[in-house]
């Protein structure tokens, strides 16, 4: 069995993933906000594609926070930006969340004819490591990138998923798999690589500093959530 | 003005390299094949798709050698294969090379829009990239990859002409440059990372462990090749 990764979610085709364990990532900052939410009690987090989309969607759910962002900030008439720390459980607690972002819901919605579509982020990188390598099929990491292009911070992340799952079981590597370890282990200060990220300094712009601490810290949350049928909701099989 | 990367050839489009500096990197074998035959006194190198377009290719010119592979070695009734060591002043001074290879005469064609398409490999990395940054625009490092996928010989490659641009002049890097900048100045000896990927390895254990030793010499040759109306040829801008 063997471990790739994909770089970027326009870049994934139904082929590619099929009969596969995805993990799709946009550390910063869409996965990393769909595991907060579930782990504060979210029903479901519904990802899609466009702000119609979003609103169309809205008439066909109860209980709706609307989430996402353009271009890193929030959407206007939105109950909530792309920012991890918004989404606590008083703000979306028994709710089902409507989220669309520029990259991680388009990795996503792509990665659907996969075996498994799991949600990965230094947040639950044990975790989803594990539940990914419970499948016994080959596995695709699936960046999100920034606009379509390569992104560092998705990639160290990535990395660090990789080492976690080859604690569990043997796999081969594709050259990008093994780069992308290469990049996480020679950094133990995770920041000091992301840090020239141009992602990265978009944020730090925004002074979003208190999100950038918070995506990075691994393994805070135990919590997989899974990609089905359109919906994301915590993985069943997680114990 | 930046630096940006391109992982595989298939990726190129001519929107993308359009005014734009590319240098082409098939480090494991072509671009190294194309150096030391021009630097060995081959008239031209003419890159081509297929086995039918060189021996196409071929009627229409005086003086050819045939060279390239499939799965890395020799086309039958072709003159050579793609090793760089067969490319000798006997084997091919003043004779036009017609070259057909699995990688790197895709990433050359495809990127043939842009304003200057350079040859580079590690045999040449210092001269090639002092061309590039001759123009004063962006340059595009494009992989020509194994297969369509990700290489990590390239890759290395990719950052040790990053490297050396840089002391000629500031750029801006895209993250996946500078990873391959992370990954060139983190292995003083190339060869450590190198030695597993994938692609050197079938190299390996088709006994081609000279011709690996060859092509990661860095800054041996001082040539620089350049592809032009569908030919290969010396820069005429080098001095």
């Amino acid at each position: 069995m063997k471990i790739d990764v994909i770089l970027t979610g326009k870049e994934v085709s139904p082929e590619q993933v099929k009969g596969t364990a995805v993990v799709v990532v946009d550390v910063l900052r869409a996965t990393s906000v769909i595991i907060t939410a579930l782990k504060n009690g979210a029903k479901s987090v519904v990802p899609v594609q466009s702000v119609e989309e979003a609103l169309l969607t809205k008439k066909k759910l109860e209980q709706v926070v609307l989430g996402g962002e353009r271009k890193a900030q929030k959407i206007e008439g939105f109950d909530l930006s792309n920012s991890p720390l918004e989404y606590t459980h008083t703000a979306i607690h028994d709710k089902n969340v409507i989220l669309t972002t520029t990259n991680g819901t388009l990795a996503i919605t792509r990665s659907s004819a996969a075996k498994r579509v799991l949600i990965g982020a230094l947040l639950n990188a044990t975790a989803v490591a594990k539940e990914a390598v419970r499948e016994d099929t080959d596995i695709i990491v699936v960046n999100s990138g920034t606009n379509g292009q390569f992104s560092m911070d998705d990639f160290i992340t990535t990395g660090a998923l990789i080492h976690e799952m080859l604690k569990e079981k043997p796999y081969e590597l594709t050259d990008i798999a093994r780069t992308s370890l290469f990049i996480y282990e020679s950094h133990p200060d995770l920041i000091s690589y992301v840090k020239e990220a141009k992602h990265y300094k978009v944020l730090e712009n925004l002074q979003l500093e208190e999100d950038l601490a918070y995506c990075f810290q691994k393994d805070l949350l135990e919590v997989v959530p899974e990609y089905k049928n359109g919906v994301i909701r915590l993985s069943e099989n997680v114990v």
